[in-house]
Protein backbone atom coordinates (compact mmCIF):
# COMPACT_ATOMS: atom_id res chain seq x y z
CA UNK A 1 0.00 0.00 0.00
CA UNK A 2 1.09 3.53 -0.45
CA UNK A 3 2.33 5.55 2.08
CA UNK A 4 -0.39 8.23 1.34
CA UNK A 5 -3.54 6.21 0.04
CA UNK A 6 -5.36 3.38 0.02
CA UNK A 7 -4.94 0.22 -2.26
CA UNK A 8 -6.88 1.51 -5.72
CA UNK A 9 -9.85 -1.83 -4.88
CA UNK A 10 -11.53 -3.18 -1.84
CA UNK A 11 -13.23 -6.09 -2.84
CA UNK A 12 -14.96 -8.27 -0.09
CA UNK A 13 -14.19 -11.47 -2.15
CA UNK A 14 -10.73 -11.44 -2.63
CA UNK A 15 -9.59 -9.90 0.82
CA UNK A 16 -10.63 -9.49 3.75
CA UNK A 17 -11.04 -5.64 4.00
CA UNK A 18 -10.64 -5.02 8.06
CA UNK A 19 -13.77 -4.22 10.03
CA UNK A 20 -12.52 -2.26 13.21
CA UNK A 21 -14.94 -2.75 16.15
CA UNK A 22 -14.95 0.81 17.85
CA UNK A 23 -17.00 -0.03 20.48
CA UNK A 24 -20.63 0.81 21.19
CA UNK A 25 -22.08 -0.96 19.06
CA UNK A 26 -20.05 0.26 16.17
CA UNK A 27 -18.20 -1.29 13.51
CA UNK A 28 -15.91 0.68 10.73
CA UNK A 29 -14.14 -0.51 7.54
CA UNK A 30 -12.56 1.98 5.34
CA UNK A 31 -13.42 1.63 1.70
CA UNK A 32 -10.89 4.51 0.28
CA UNK A 33 -8.74 7.63 1.12
CA UNK A 34 -5.61 9.32 -0.10
CA UNK A 35 -4.71 13.25 0.83
CA UNK A 36 -7.95 14.99 -0.24
CA UNK A 37 -10.94 12.21 0.22
CA UNK A 38 -11.92 9.57 2.02
CA UNK A 39 -15.26 7.16 2.99
CA UNK A 40 -15.54 4.90 4.94
CA UNK A 41 -18.49 2.34 6.29
CA UNK A 42 -20.31 2.31 9.28
CA UNK A 43 -21.89 -0.53 10.93
CA UNK A 44 -25.05 0.36 13.73
CA UNK A 45 -26.21 -2.38 15.70
CA UNK A 46 -29.62 -2.32 16.96
CA UNK A 47 -29.50 1.06 19.37
CA UNK A 48 -26.01 2.14 18.82
CA UNK A 49 -25.44 5.56 18.74
CA UNK A 50 -22.58 8.24 17.30
CA UNK A 51 -22.21 10.36 19.98
CA UNK A 52 -22.48 14.20 19.13
CA UNK A 53 -19.64 15.63 18.43
CA UNK A 54 -18.67 18.09 15.63
CA UNK A 55 -14.72 18.31 13.36
CA UNK A 56 -12.77 20.36 11.36
CA UNK A 57 -13.79 18.34 8.08
CA UNK A 58 -16.54 18.43 5.58
CA UNK A 59 -18.74 15.27 5.46
CA UNK A 60 -21.08 13.70 3.55
CA UNK A 61 -23.12 10.59 4.69
CA UNK A 62 -25.74 8.26 2.95
CA UNK A 63 -28.11 5.78 4.13
CA UNK A 64 -27.36 2.06 2.97
CA UNK A 65 -29.65 -0.06 5.64
CA UNK A 66 -31.67 1.13 8.72
CA UNK A 67 -33.74 4.05 10.32
CA UNK A 68 -31.39 6.82 11.80
CA UNK A 69 -32.51 9.67 14.29
CA UNK A 70 -29.63 12.52 12.98
CA UNK A 71 -29.14 15.20 14.24
CA UNK A 72 -27.49 18.37 12.55
CA UNK A 73 -26.84 21.92 14.74
CA UNK A 74 -29.84 21.15 16.52
CA UNK A 75 -32.29 19.93 13.68
CA UNK A 76 -32.99 15.83 13.91
CA UNK A 77 -33.89 14.17 10.90
CA UNK A 78 -35.54 10.66 10.66
CA UNK A 79 -33.28 9.47 7.89
CA UNK A 80 -33.65 5.78 6.07
CA UNK A 81 -31.90 4.22 3.18
CA UNK A 82 -31.33 6.07 0.40
CA UNK A 83 -30.98 8.98 2.40
CA UNK A 84 -28.07 11.66 2.56
CA UNK A 85 -26.99 15.03 4.57
CA UNK A 86 -24.19 16.94 4.51
CA UNK A 87 -22.37 18.17 7.16
CA UNK A 88 -20.52 21.78 6.87
CA UNK A 89 -17.01 21.74 8.76
CA UNK A 90 -17.11 22.02 12.34
CA UNK A 91 -21.27 21.75 13.11
CA UNK A 92 -22.47 19.27 15.45
CA UNK A 93 -23.77 16.14 14.44
CA UNK A 94 -24.88 12.72 16.00
CA UNK A 95 -27.57 9.64 15.35
CA UNK A 96 -29.10 7.04 16.60
CA UNK A 97 -29.81 4.18 15.11
CA UNK A 98 -32.93 2.19 16.67
CA UNK A 99 -33.00 -0.44 14.26
CA UNK A 100 -29.73 -0.96 13.14
CA UNK A 101 -28.11 -0.03 10.07
CA UNK A 102 -25.19 1.06 7.35
CA UNK A 103 -23.93 4.08 6.76
CA UNK A 104 -21.49 5.54 4.17
CA UNK A 105 -19.45 8.56 5.79
CA UNK A 106 -17.19 10.45 3.36
CA UNK A 107 -14.84 13.33 4.29
CA UNK A 108 -12.50 16.07 3.32
CA UNK A 109 -10.07 16.26 4.21
CA UNK A 110 -9.26 12.88 5.29
CA UNK A 111 -9.78 12.00 9.03
CA UNK A 112 -6.02 11.22 10.26
CA UNK A 113 -7.84 10.04 13.35
CA UNK A 114 -8.98 6.90 11.16
CA UNK A 115 -5.62 5.70 9.92
CA UNK A 116 -2.34 4.98 11.71
CA UNK A 117 0.27 7.48 12.48
CA UNK A 118 2.35 8.35 9.41
CA UNK A 119 -0.26 7.19 6.85
CA UNK A 120 -0.81 10.49 5.47
CA UNK A 121 1.69 12.78 4.31
CA UNK A 122 1.16 16.07 3.76
CA UNK A 123 -0.13 17.50 0.65
CA UNK A 124 3.15 19.71 0.61
CA UNK A 125 5.71 17.40 0.62
CA UNK A 126 4.29 15.37 -2.59
CA UNK A 127 3.26 16.66 -6.12
CA UNK A 128 1.17 14.81 -8.62
CA UNK A 129 2.43 14.29 -12.11
CA UNK A 130 -0.66 15.22 -14.15
CA UNK A 131 -0.44 12.80 -17.09
CA UNK A 132 0.03 9.44 -14.95
CA UNK A 133 -1.60 10.75 -11.77
CA UNK A 134 1.39 9.09 -9.79
CA UNK A 135 1.98 11.27 -6.86
CA UNK A 136 5.79 11.63 -5.83
CA UNK A 137 8.06 12.68 -2.44
CA UNK A 138 9.81 16.05 -3.42
CA UNK A 139 12.37 14.19 -1.98
CA UNK A 140 12.27 11.79 -4.70
CA UNK A 141 12.79 14.49 -8.16
CA UNK B 1 -30.13 27.00 -0.13
CA UNK B 2 -27.09 28.69 -0.04
CA UNK B 3 -24.81 29.20 -2.53
CA UNK B 4 -21.84 27.07 -1.78
CA UNK B 5 -23.76 23.99 -0.25
CA UNK B 6 -26.27 21.78 -0.58
CA UNK B 7 -29.16 21.61 1.80
CA UNK B 8 -28.06 19.72 4.89
CA UNK B 9 -30.83 16.90 4.20
CA UNK B 10 -32.17 15.08 1.18
CA UNK B 11 -34.69 12.93 2.57
CA UNK B 12 -36.55 11.17 -0.32
CA UNK B 13 -39.85 11.04 1.60
CA UNK B 14 -39.97 14.63 2.39
CA UNK B 15 -38.38 16.16 -1.16
CA UNK B 16 -38.32 14.89 -4.79
CA UNK B 17 -34.76 15.50 -4.95
CA UNK B 18 -34.21 15.75 -8.49
CA UNK B 19 -33.24 12.53 -10.16
CA UNK B 20 -31.38 13.71 -13.36
CA UNK B 21 -31.63 11.27 -16.82
CA UNK B 22 -27.65 11.93 -18.07
CA UNK B 23 -27.97 9.80 -20.80
CA UNK B 24 -26.85 6.99 -21.96
CA UNK B 25 -28.87 4.67 -19.25
CA UNK B 26 -27.73 6.83 -16.59
CA UNK B 27 -29.16 8.83 -13.94
CA UNK B 28 -27.88 11.13 -10.81
CA UNK B 29 -28.47 12.63 -8.04
CA UNK B 30 -26.47 15.27 -5.99
CA UNK B 31 -26.21 13.48 -2.42
CA UNK B 32 -24.78 16.71 -1.49
CA UNK B 33 -21.80 19.53 -1.70
CA UNK B 34 -19.78 22.11 -0.66
CA UNK B 35 -16.66 23.81 -1.54
CA UNK B 36 -14.23 20.90 -0.63
CA UNK B 37 -16.68 17.33 -1.19
CA UNK B 38 -19.52 15.93 -3.31
CA UNK B 39 -21.27 12.62 -3.10
CA UNK B 40 -23.68 11.69 -5.79
CA UNK B 41 -25.55 8.89 -6.52
CA UNK B 42 -25.94 6.92 -9.94
CA UNK B 43 -28.04 4.60 -11.38
CA UNK B 44 -26.97 2.16 -13.84
CA UNK B 45 -29.16 0.51 -16.38
CA UNK B 46 -28.70 -2.96 -17.53
CA UNK B 47 -25.74 -2.99 -19.67
CA UNK B 48 -25.25 0.79 -18.92
CA UNK B 49 -21.27 2.10 -19.55
CA UNK B 50 -19.75 4.83 -17.69
CA UNK B 51 -16.75 5.34 -20.71
CA UNK B 52 -13.27 5.57 -19.57
CA UNK B 53 -12.40 9.05 -18.75
CA UNK B 54 -10.07 11.20 -16.24
CA UNK B 55 -10.35 14.31 -14.14
CA UNK B 56 -8.23 16.03 -11.59
CA UNK B 57 -10.66 15.23 -9.04
CA UNK B 58 -10.30 12.48 -5.85
CA UNK B 59 -12.84 10.01 -6.38
CA UNK B 60 -14.04 7.00 -3.62
CA UNK B 61 -16.89 4.89 -5.12
CA UNK B 62 -18.77 2.19 -3.27
CA UNK B 63 -21.45 -0.21 -4.70
CA UNK B 64 -25.15 -0.22 -3.81
CA UNK B 65 -26.33 -2.80 -5.98
CA UNK B 66 -25.96 -4.68 -8.97
CA UNK B 67 -22.32 -5.85 -10.64
CA UNK B 68 -19.85 -3.57 -12.01
CA UNK B 69 -16.83 -4.32 -14.61
CA UNK B 70 -14.41 -1.50 -13.24
CA UNK B 71 -11.34 -0.45 -14.81
CA UNK B 72 -8.79 2.12 -12.75
CA UNK B 73 -5.42 2.66 -14.89
CA UNK B 74 -6.07 -0.74 -16.82
CA UNK B 75 -6.94 -3.00 -14.46
CA UNK B 76 -10.15 -4.42 -14.10
CA UNK B 77 -11.93 -5.83 -11.73
CA UNK B 78 -15.75 -7.39 -10.30
CA UNK B 79 -17.35 -5.22 -8.12
CA UNK B 80 -20.06 -6.05 -6.52
CA UNK B 81 -22.57 -4.65 -3.19
CA UNK B 82 -20.60 -3.96 -0.74
CA UNK B 83 -17.12 -2.83 -2.66
CA UNK B 84 -15.10 -0.03 -3.13
CA UNK B 85 -12.36 1.91 -5.05
CA UNK B 86 -10.25 4.64 -4.75
CA UNK B 87 -9.33 7.10 -7.96
CA UNK B 88 -6.75 9.00 -7.41
CA UNK B 89 -6.69 12.19 -9.46
CA UNK B 90 -5.73 11.73 -13.22
CA UNK B 91 -6.67 8.11 -12.86
CA UNK B 92 -8.13 6.77 -16.04
CA UNK B 93 -11.17 4.88 -15.57
CA UNK B 94 -14.36 3.46 -16.21
CA UNK B 95 -17.24 1.23 -15.76
CA UNK B 96 -20.06 -1.49 -17.25
CA UNK B 97 -22.54 -2.78 -15.42
CA UNK B 98 -24.38 -5.83 -17.20
CA UNK B 99 -26.60 -6.17 -14.18
CA UNK B 100 -27.65 -2.84 -13.86
CA UNK B 101 -26.81 -1.54 -10.19
CA UNK B 102 -26.09 1.48 -8.52
CA UNK B 103 -23.01 3.63 -7.50
CA UNK B 104 -22.04 6.66 -5.06
CA UNK B 105 -19.54 8.48 -6.17
CA UNK B 106 -17.86 10.71 -4.12
CA UNK B 107 -15.08 13.64 -4.89
CA UNK B 108 -12.98 15.70 -3.60
CA UNK B 109 -12.54 18.78 -4.91
CA UNK B 110 -16.17 19.05 -5.73
CA UNK B 111 -17.23 18.49 -9.53
CA UNK B 112 -18.21 22.06 -10.88
CA UNK B 113 -19.72 20.59 -14.05
CA UNK B 114 -22.24 18.49 -12.00
CA UNK B 115 -23.83 21.72 -10.57
CA UNK B 116 -25.49 25.30 -11.75
CA UNK B 117 -22.87 27.84 -12.90
CA UNK B 118 -21.97 29.52 -9.90
CA UNK B 119 -23.16 27.34 -7.72
CA UNK B 120 -19.88 27.18 -5.83
CA UNK B 121 -17.79 30.25 -4.88
CA UNK B 122 -14.14 29.54 -4.97
CA UNK B 123 -12.67 28.92 -1.50
CA UNK B 124 -10.49 31.88 -1.64
CA UNK B 125 -13.23 34.39 -1.84
CA UNK B 126 -14.82 33.15 1.76
CA UNK B 127 -13.83 32.27 5.45
CA UNK B 128 -15.02 30.06 8.16
CA UNK B 129 -15.65 30.79 11.40
CA UNK B 130 -14.39 28.27 13.22
CA UNK B 131 -16.51 28.27 16.17
CA UNK B 132 -19.97 28.62 14.42
CA UNK B 133 -18.60 27.12 11.15
CA UNK B 134 -20.55 29.67 9.26
CA UNK B 135 -19.06 30.43 5.72
CA UNK B 136 -18.65 33.97 5.01
CA UNK B 137 -17.96 36.13 1.68
CA UNK B 138 -15.07 38.15 2.25
CA UNK B 139 -16.71 41.10 0.72
CA UNK B 140 -19.29 40.82 4.04
CA UNK B 141 -16.42 41.35 6.78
Amino acid sequence: MSQSQSERFTIASECEAEIEDIGGGLKRQMLGYNQELMAVKIWFSEGAIGYNHAHRHSQVTYVVEGEFHFNIDGVTKIMKAGDSCMIPPYADHGATCLTGGILIDTFSPPREDFLEEGALEKPNDKFIDKSSGQVFNKDNC
